[in-house]
């Protein structure tokens, strides 16, 4: 033990490792200690399997998530002159929501303080999508964001360095040590960020499926029942939706082109799952906000969303108006014969478009703005053969190869008449 | 995965996280790319704690130990004239056993290549033991060694850094995480010095008690065996005993004061349990080096045994014949009544000889050659009110309430006649 300090990390590590409860004061001195470089990186790596194999009660998690907000600053929205409501994705493909969602919640008179991060993986970051627009910036100053949030009522934008620090630390951390997987970290880095940042109301959208995170409904329905209850004991209205990632999200994968498609939901159209996911979430963000007199489809009709979304675009640099980036090259695959899509596997879309240029395989890359997935049948559509089925959108050509490996096996085509049930878009609801 | 490389850390973790057997060309590839510093501590030590909470089979902690024999050189005795066999024990409380034996069995006709180690927590170390004689040095080249096994007989020294370099790498990381306590990394750091030193036999003291490192004789026996069948796969004989560590051995704890109790030994007197288990274990030397016809007590009694000591302290610069240092102050502890001494534990016993200076709370302190605890009654043995029980040892007087402290509920004396029922020392033998 460290002279004058109250624990120390073999102490700490050991008591998890023994399967006991860890107590309020060993969880706020190791999460303090890992953020000041006293708890090294490889004793917290240990301690995080240890979570990871033998659990966190939820005490144990709401104090965990508590000291992770107590590593950094808190922001505060009540001084703006309307209420605030967040929603959080835990990550999908062709997961668009959060560009028409925040202009569409900010139009039915509640503030969007949306703090989003980019992609790493098979699944899109919203940043990556959003800066596909001429000019547009992810980077805000908190008096900025205030300011668009009086202004305008939605920003969407990258979270500064201030909040939960521990958290960001011990992300990059689970990254390389496979320790990832564990529902009570996974539950208090998302809920510290959100309790942090100071929303009032918030809406957690849980995928599941093959593109998801969670690939099984039990283990969803466990994170999000903790998350809903860590949100809730921090004074944060908190729900949760369990929807369908078996089957990605609308009509596109991608940055650009996902841009395009939340501008047809914002006009009035786009593909029916987008615009009624969109609209289920928003929801229940104006009833977390106290709104239950406005129909958010009527913001989507009369184009009041839209202005909203321009005004939001603009504020931050961008110009929503201007041509979006296209890729240089395409790839089309077409049906080989009359029948039914009875297939279009979310994570084999979200990998193909990952290899396209539209993810990144480090933090440090780049992403392509044009590359992604095009699909031009959803599971249930009756297809003819040489109609096409996928469009493969990159500027690297030599990328092709990889992406329709991934697609191998993610698509398929039965005989006509084949029947498909497509499970519920919203599986369920929690909170 | 890297480019060019067969496997990834965080797909050996995960693999093991998720309770799958790791192939013996995972735990290649990761021993290695550990040892050279692809694999990081932070993603080693979160492969340990799956380790020790998931378990290795008998396979993979055969690959393992095999794999971190591969990280280094290997010994070869197989010039000698003499058979060779060694003793490694777990460690325990007045363990001195090594410094009588060593000399012992080699005065029975057979080499003893004897690699040891330092002190760390509790359990005494036996270079810091030899440290106390005047002159006395640990460190030997490997040509040394074999000139020293060839003339006098025995050798007790420091490991060299080419022996298993993963182990060494490992064993510290495994200290500072919390992942000591795992069977499978225990056997095979064990074991992969032992069978990487090249002794042809091999014997296995494996501590079970308060002051071991095994609490309970279970797991010390599942130990023994990974270990037994380790060795033996490897071309060892290897034989283990397991043997009682609730009582700490002989009358003293420390280090010049546990050397002058060996020389006892040597001379022919010494405590009745030193001498049982000093030659319990030479017997099982012997026969693992295939000598069944020399009497080991026989070399005790004539002298001969001592003759190799003397001839094995000179051969490492050490004067057998000077005294020993002394501690500069001394604290006697006495019975408060008359009665019968019925508990006498060994890790209280190991605490107080630490905190008393005899051991070393990081890897880098020195240790006081003085320092340590010396017992006047052992369990069983009738005490007389006032009578000395312990007698405590340090240069720093300052030590000696943190050392009584530790001996509170260590030791207690209960009414005349109450009966004691020792457990036998030598609990088992697995082999």
């Amino acid at each position: 033990m460290t002279r004058g300090s109250p624990h120390d990390a073999v102490e700490v590590i050991s008591s998890k490792r023994d399967g006991a409860s860890l107590s309020r004061s060993q969880i706020e001195w190791v999460v303090d200690a890992y953020t000041k470089g006293v708890v090294a990186d490889e004793q917290m790596s240990a301690l995080a399997m240890a979570i990871l194999l033998n659990g966190m009660d939820r005490r144990e998690i709401a104090d965990w998530t508590a000291a992770m907000i107590a590593s950094g600053e808190r922001m505060d929205f009540s001084g703006l002159s309307r209420a605030t409501a967040d929603k959080h994705s835990t990550g999908g493909v062709g997961d668009k929501i959060t560009l028409p969602l925040a202009p569409l919640v900010a139009a039915c008179g509640v503030a969007v303080p949306q703090l989003s991060g980019r992609g790493l993986g098979h699944t899109g970051g919203t940043l990556d999508k959003l800066e596909s627009i001429p000019g547009w910036r992810a980077t805000l100053s908190n008096e900025e964001m205030v300011a668009q949030l009086e202004s305008v009522g939605a920003v969407i934008c990258a979270a500064g360095d201030g909040l939960a620090p521990a958290d960001r630390k011990l992300y990059a951390l689970r990254d390389v040590t496979g320790t990832v997987e564990a529902i009570p970290l996974i539950a208090s880095s998302i809920m510290s960020k959100k309790i942090a940042e100071g929303t009032g109301a918030l809406v957690l959208d849980v995928k599941v499926g093959s593109g998801a995170f969670m690939k099984d409904a039990a283990r969803a329905r466990e994170l999000a029942e903790v998350m809903v209850a860590l949100g809730t004991d921090a004074g944060v209205r908190t729900v949760a939706l369990l929807t369908d990632m078996d089957v990605p999200l609308g009509r596109t994968a991608g940055n650009a082109i996902e841009v395009t498609e939340s501008v047809e939901v914002l006009a009035g159209g786009g593909p029916a799952d987008v615009v009624e996911l969109t609209l289920a979430l928003a929801r229940e963000m104006l009833a977390g906000a106290g709104v239950t007199d406005v129909d958010p489809a009527d913001k989507l009709a009369d184009g009041s969303a839209m202005d909203v979304w321009k005004a939001m675009i603009r504020a931050q640099g961008g110009d929503p108006d201007a041509p979006l980036p296209t890729a240089r090259e395409s790839h089309v695959v077409t049906a080989d014969a009359d029948g039914v899509l009875t297939r279009l596997d979310a994570l084999a879309v979200g990998v193909a478009a990952w290899r396209l240029g539209a993810g990144r395989e480090r933090k440090e890359d780049p992403v392509q703005a044009g590359a992604g997935v095009v699909w031009h049948a959803r599971p249930g559509d009756n297809v003819t053969a040489g109609q096409p089925l996928l469009t493969l959108l990159s500027d690297t050509p030599e990328r092709f190869d990889r992406a329709l490996a991934a697609l191998e096996g993610g698509y398929r085509v039965d005989p006509p008449g084949t029947p498909y049930d497509a499970r519920p878009l919203v599986i369920d609801r929690v909170g």
